[in-house]
């Protein structure tokens, strides 16, 4: 904390102007104070690329907009799996936020993919916290190297945008630590966010603004969190209550209403006044933090963010699908048809708040004629209409005439905006009807038919077996259709892994039935079980695994090696492999380490990733990847003990391309040091008891001769009969062989024995 | 009740003498009071035979017990879907308490199959709470006509049987209401049993035997029951409390404990006296409904009795597969190998307490010969050990030869009590894999290859495509071998369904990652959805759907027709059909009706099984079915309400021979009298007031101007962003437009409208 200058702020402030430090001034800035010589904070919308407003009012009109590099979204971004990149665009955007004034971008978001229905998923990274996480970190180290701020976003459990401003989610205790609140620990832990802004709706009752379990206790107890907790814009329920609570800002303006609430609460002793000053303090920091920027010069170059836009781009892409090496295409001599309406008007970013003015956009056409050799020739026709699910039975046949001609077909479909947006979550998991058809037209006359996927979340596809290649390309900027052309024709290998499962069909996904919920209640259901903890636990196969993608060269991966067999749970696990690209020519590869708990008291995934590292490697090299792993890497969320904890026992560190191929695989032993203590009383069982090697001995003499009977599988059955019932049953019915007496002393002794 | 005599007795006791009525005085008997001259009420196991002991002590040892009629365990009789056939064999089950001077038999079980490994899934009937119960019903009318009791079991939720008397079971109400209770319900209301039985286990953190919401509340309020609640033997937690909160009597005795707590509780307050004597009256009833019997001849003719459990368990088998038309067999010249230890040691019931003594047990091969024409030749060969899981190379060579050179194999293959018992629970769906096996080297050398299957609960098959044949015979009882001759040799027509659903495999069943919970907590996470809910609503493929079951005839269906294409919820909706049958035998066939809700404000179940009917067809003819629904067929259950609801909508009625196969089809169009208002408030959104017709008027004009935008999808988004705004936002978004006063005007004139 920069404390000094904001103690001494805070100390020359009234109550009222304290409160008014607490809401914004407009749309998009904390209020200054004149008096003081405190600034405004201004704050902009990102994620992906700068929403810069020149007036502060709200306004959803884009046009009026800024123009500003637009990079892939969060869903492509974290199909890089490559944290340098993150950060590489992270600083970009620090960069253009200096040059026009903005101190703090609105992002990332970590919310994590709980159902791929969920209209802003392409905001966010991953249905895996860690990824999330990782992904975040790196991105808000890049924005804040620049002294610009981020908000980590939405905290938390955001997972639905329809009545999102209500509704409830109901998340047990270790599926808010294992999975939801995890991806904002990881990034908040790594890269101290000037700001994490609270969500919307409510989690298990309390809404976000005023939740202090996950405020106060969380957030800024356990984890440390420095920085100041802004609202979503609109997210404030009532602000004393929300400072009271954990909050700091209220965004936007609420015309006063919001600080005559603390004034109020102040007066009448509902809100300490302490409490206001300490999230004064958080406030007041962000303006002495955006302060450091003053005078210094302005580096930003927008030329080189778009070759750092059309790099990160084809990073991200996704190669899933390449039946007989179709890709990549032929610089030579050909002609290639190029079909579908997001050619010339490409989904490179998604709808809402997000929505912004990228400074150019690549052409498709243009940068894929420019990889052509002389005599090849391009020709696009459109194929469908966007706006609509119709089919053109003109244009059908027009594609068809025109691939059939052509030596392959590239067919670029997705997602229109109003299909998948902020505010409103999707139906189903296709496209369009009239583009699933033009897909199976084309493949009526066309062998090598390569589909392009502009969307930004899992999709089903019933068409898959029409494409002999598929390229995932998400939402990919501006400079999208560049960095296609250089995947399409191999100048980039790709080296994007799926961020998320994409299912077979809807019902196979975790929370169907649960999603979106009844009214405002969201039952999260499917508990620890979302993204490929689901699919890999309920053995469900997927159309493409977690984790998942093509290069157009090869890897071997070889010589795992743990550098201990036992560990306890202080000590950290160093685990070495050599990956070798056995193909001929340069490539990427992205080996994922995941953990599976072999034996556990509490139910647990099948197996979880815990490290990941992205490698480049030319033809015929190898290098040795080290990954250390720590106690989280093994442990549970135990809500009973409130913390982490690893269990004693064996656990498989599995290595692999992917969730589903797993190459290596290694068990280490580990020891916990936690010793836990469960009471014993009048409803613990004798198998309880048996169970802890403490008590065992004393308590093995009272099971003699309870049970015995000729018949084999009756005297089994009145064992274990016997070995259940509560201890106070046992009194029941042993015929005074067991007295009252004997269980308070058996329970005393049981409890005392070993502390 | 019968009140005089209870009355008059009640009036003469101490206070003592009352707490010892609610307590048993050994093992299997109430306690008598010869002052009064009370006599004891004689309680033993069922359900499917009795079995009595001649001491009235704890004894697991069934050799030790009185031979009874072992009919088909619960499992088994369900799969018969006939009503007529449970009472009848109820009748029996009465005549023979009657005649060993039994007054109460335990049984029948009615709790729903939420995972298929629970152990003791062989004594319940299904997974549906309508066929459940219907079944239920039958059984206990026909035990009562003979003035002898039933209690009904194990309520509620007593759905694993590891940890059974520790654990809690956490349920929402809906799944309560509409699937565990729904089953309890139907039966309590349908056939007045004397006692039902209060669970070991938890429900939702309170024991089931002193569980004020379950006994008092649902049970005896709500459904009305008359008789007396008696606690599973050992399940009572403290019997003040209990009989405090709805529980009657406490077995088996506790040696004096029970009966002293709650002569302490009177005394000290804590137990109204009142309370204590409404228990004791419910127990003194049994007594006096047991003296019915005195003096009425005992007419119990255990020949017949053998007879009618053939005919039960032909009933109940269930042809699972017929390529072909390999079953049935000819009867002429041939050769036959039957090859399994089971054909020798059948497994013809469940291992615990309800396991009893047979008068009689038919011999599978005797049964078979007796079929077999002159000339024709039989060959037993073992095969496997039913003690263990290891492959006998030897018997597996000898099966071979010995089935290569027979016409057919009849391979009896199944779960050893070792794998399948109360008091444990399974740990996979698999025959022992010695049994699975000796299948496939049999079908290596003989295409004729029929499965025999005796178990009590759903199995997976991977030797399934080995099988030309199968045959689920469940438990089938004491005349299994009888019934079986009569099932493979066409002299009864196979007409069993299956009363749950067949998975493929562990992983896709319903409970899977739920159960059985960690420790004693037993969350049922998949609330609603268990069996062919499940299936059916995730779109997962099962094995054999619910309902399914193959005749060696055909039938066809016509016909359907509604008597009212609307109803409101206070009329009767007549479905009417016509089934012929289309093949050359007379046969039985089971038609199902499930209902459907369209479109429903709360997630409900793809369709629900609502109505069915067996009715049994000569060749060629046919029958006009009539079903009759009412509101409770449309109904869900509103926790809001607290009550029933059948929704305004359209439902579809559904005709199949099974879950899966739905033949005919037909739509309704329901009319709610429910009036339901929710009050609005600040946290209401636009939305849910636009969507009340009563409201629409007043809000509408709020809406407009509240968003405009130039750019057509961002408007979009900003039009959802007000419309599922809470009003208190709308407060602070609408820079005095929208005050807080027009908001509490709005409020009161919204919640005040139509009442």
């Amino acid at each position: 904390m920069e404390l000094t200058k904001v103690k001494e702020w805070l100390s020359l402030m009234t109550l009222e102007e304290k409160a008014s430090m607490c809401s914004g001034k407009d749309y998009w800035r904390t209020n200054a104070l004149e008096r003081l010589g405190i600034p405004s904070v201004v704050m902009m919308n990102g994620p992906h690329g700068l929403r810069k407003l020149d007036e502060y009012e709200v306004n959803f009109d884009v046009s009026d907009s800024a123009p500003a590099t637009c990079f892939p979204s969060a869903s492509a971004l974290a199909s890089s799996w490559d944290r340098e990149l993150l950060t590489e665009i992270g600083v970009a955007l620090g960069k253009e936020c200096h040059a026009a004034g903005v101190d703090i971008l609105l992002g990332p978001g970590v919310n994590l993919k709980r159902s791929p229905l969920n209209g802003r998923n392409f905001e966010y990274f991953s249905e895996d916290p860690y990824l999330s996480g990782e992904m975040a970190k790196a991105y808000i180290n890049g924005v804040q190297s620049q002294n610009v701020g981020t908000s980590l976003k939405h905290y938390a459990c955001n997972n639905r945008e329809s009545r999102r401003m209500t509704t409830d989610a109901v998340v047990e205790e270790r599926a808010l630590r294992e999975l939801y609140l995890n991806a904002f620990e990881i990034a908040v832990k790594g890269s101290r966010p000037w700001t994490i802004m609270s969500a919307y709706n409510r989690v298990n009752g309390a809404y976000c603004s005023e939740h202090s379990h996950l405020l106060k206790q969380i957030l800024k107890q356990e984890w440390g969190f420095e920085g100041a907790v802004v609202s979503d814009w609109g997210a404030v329920n009532v602000l004393s209550e929300g400072i009271r609570n954990g909050l700091d800002l209220e965004m936007p303006s609420s015309e006063g209403y919001g600080p005559a609430s603390i004034i109020k609460a102040v007066q009448s002793g509902a809100l300490a006044e302490e409490a206001l000053d300490c999230a004064v303090e958080r406030v007041l920091q962000l303006a002495v933090l955006s302060a450091k920027r003053s005078g210094q010069p302005i580096d930003c170059d927008y030329e080189s963010h778009h070759r750092l836009a059309r790099k990160a781009a084809a990073e991200s892409m996704v190669l899933l699908k390449n039946e007989a090496s179709l890709l990549p295409l032929s610089k030579g001599q050909c002609k290639i048809a190029i079909i579908g309406a997001m050619a010339r008007s490409p989904k490179i970013q998604g709808g809402g708040s997000s929505h912004m003015k990228p400074t150019q956009v690549d052409e498709v056409e243009a940068a894929i004629a420019a990889k052509l050799g002389e005599g090849s020739e391009l020709v696009y026709v459109q194929g469908y209409d966007l706006e609509s699910e119709a089919v053109n039975n003109a244009w059908e046949e027009e594609a068809r005439t025109t691939a059939a001609e052509a030596e392959a077909a590239i067919l670029i479909v997705g997602l229109p905006e109003r299909t998948e947006s902020e505010a409103y979550d999707r139906q189903h998991l296709g496209i369009p009807f009239n583009q699933a058809e033009i897909i199976r037209a084309v493949a009526q006359v066309q062998e090598r038919v390569i589909v392009v996927l502009c969307n930004g979340a899992p999709l089903d596809m019933p068409w898959e077996k029409h494409a002999g290649g598929i390229v995932e390309a998400y939402l990919g900027g501006q400079a999208f259709g560049g960095a296609l052309a250089d995947i399409l024709f191999g100048d980039a290998n790709p080296c994007g892994k799926l961020a998320e499962t994409f299912p077979v069909d809807l019902p196979s996904t975790p929370a169907y039935l649960a999603f979106p919920g009844e009214g405002d209640r969201c039952e999260y259901r499917e508990g620890l079980f979302i993204g490929y903890r689901y699919y890999d636990s309920r053995k469900i196969e997927p159309l493409y695994p977690f984790g998942f993608g093509l290069s157009y060269t090869s890897f071997e991966y070889s010589d795992l090696h743990l550098d201990k067999k036992e560990i306890s749970d202080q000590e950290t696990l160093a685990v070495r492999l050599s990956v070798r690209n056995i193909g001929d020519r340069t490539g990427k590869e992205t080996v994922q380490l995941y953990v599976r708990d072999k034996v556990s008291r509490l139910v647990r995934p099948e197996k979880e990733l815990k490290a990941f590292s992205k490698v480049e490697l030319h033809a015929g090299e190898a290098k040795e990847i080290v990954f250390t792993l720590d106690k989280r890497a093994f442990a549970y969320y135990d809500p009973e003990l409130q913390d982490w904890h690893a269990e004693t026992g064996e656990f498989d560190i599995l290595i692999g391309q992917s969730s589903r191929h797993i190459l290596l695989e290694e068990t280490v032993n580990l020891r916990s040091t936690t010793s836990i203590r469960r009471p014993y009383d009048r409803q613990s069982s004798l198998a309880d008891l048996i169970a802890d090697p403490r008590v065992e001995p004393i308590i093995r003499q009272f099971t003699q001769g309870l049970s015995d009977s000729q018949d084999k599988h009756s005297s089994e059955m009145m064992a274990v009969f016997i070995r259940e019932m509560p201890l106070r049953s046992l009194v029941a019915f042993s015929k005074g062989a067991f007295t009252d007496e004997m269980l308070d002393g058996l329970l005393h002794h049981a409890n005392s024995v070993g502390r």
